[in-house]
């Protein structure tokens, strides 16, 4: 029997590690390691140094994978996200199928927490109900970027008793949600906030969150919408790539 | 100066714990430790066994405060709250004032994470507001129950490219949030996912998770919702205390 662990490893410090985490990079014999576009290397990196750091008690390998890519033109949002999860899960049968010895443990790192806006689960969940592979596989939670970000904004995501929505940037731009005045936003290429900064919040924002590069901004979101956006815009431009996430609550209402 | 510590230890298993959060145990003199009700011993010996296990290398003072209840009749669970909050300041306020030195650090240990319905990041934010103790504080990200039990379940807490909305039972019981597939819900002491189990849901339910006594349920809402409910209560009754959490989703959505 084949073994998959699919471990989140937090949203970029090391020491967002849990031990758990550090306990399953050990049963590993092969590091699967996939990313794409302009941070893959830096991600890459960062991956190894992980590996390196902490799987200390074993002998194990690493394999490379190119991830797919979505493709941003000529197709709708979702079914790009469709034909791009088909092709991930090529790439992950053929790892599974090909670099994956009976008896051994191969281990998917997730960046952030696996439970949130990554395919992995999704991806390895319907290989193993397509019955063409046998394995176990074991899911290990890690620190996403949005807890990263109210941890260092010192902010709790929830004011009191009231519900949180995390959404994505493509979403937030058809309007703040109703009923709910705590939204996180992911996966915001197009600086969405733009869209509500009519609206009466506050913006706790953070790009590379947990790393050496960390910016955090954050205050009326009226106030600094562009600061942030220049401050991203600079950012991306000095780095080739940025991750950002934030959080924005309704002002106005009781915090306590 | 004195220095405080909010530490995420995450939601039951000690294994949770970061690397991070390790490294902060290691740097506090005095652990606060705060628990009540009928939970309380087994809590206050969970927490125990986390310092004894991870604080090693200095030697550290563990300093109990009762935590004060929250009143449930003839209030407004608001004003119930907010009544609880100033208690617990004053709880807080005490313990900074007369039991941390200074140029001591003094670390408060909170179950999951404390960006989720938590007080600690506000209480300690008001009373540095209100100027009357000066010291520094940071926060530490730890698994909140919600990742564990998605973890364990297996299971994204979204569909693709979809919000998901973490919610309380006493909120889920007004109804399920419109424009939201996927709900978390927390905090929930009446069984209030029996006011959505006409709708067309999935649900993956836990209790305990990530502890020796954990229980985990999935299943259609509708045919797994009087286990559920069974299930709950022999817990409940055998234990003395439940800490459970769920995942609805919508079926008949797309899930890929």
């Amino acid at each position: 029997m084949k073994r998959i662990l699919i471990i989140g490893i937090g949203a970029g410090d090391p020491d967002y590690l849990t031990i758990q985490a550090v306990n399953a990079l050990n049963q590993a014999d092969v590091f699967f390691v996939m990313d794409k576009g302009v941070a893959k290397e830096k991600l890459i990196a960062l991956r190894r140094e992980i590996i390196e750091r902490y799987a200390t008690t074993r002998s194990y390998r690493i394999v490379e994978a190119t991830s797919p890519e979505r493709q941003r033109e000529g197709i709708g949002y979702l079914n790009a996200v469709e034909a791009l999860n088909r092709s991930k899960q090529e790439v992950f049968e053929h790892l599974i199928a090909d670099e994956l010895q009976d008896g051994e443990c191969g281990a998917f790192l997730v960046w952030g927490d696996p439970s949130l806006y990554d395919s992995t689960m999704r991806i390895i969940e319907e290989i193993d109900r397509s019955g063409r592979h046998a394995f176990e596989y074991e899911v290990i939670p890690g620190i996403s970027s949005v807890q990263a970000l109210a941890a260092k904004h010192r902010i709790a995501l929830n004011t009191i008793g009231q519900p949180v929505e995390i959404t994505t940037g493509r979403r937030l731009a058809e309007g703040f949600p109703a009923k709910v005045d705590s939204v996180v936003v992911m996966l915001d290429a197009q600086n969405a906030f733009r869209e509500v900064v009519d609206e009466d919040l506050d913006i706790y924002w953070g790009a590379y969150v947990g790393t050496p590069d960390e910016i955090l901004v954050a205050g009326k979101l009226r106030e600094v919408a562009d600061e942030i956006e220049r401050v991203r815009a600079a950012a991306r431009e000095q780095h080739g790539w940025i991750m950002d996430t934030y959080l924005l609550k309704r002002r106005g209402e009781s915090q306590e």
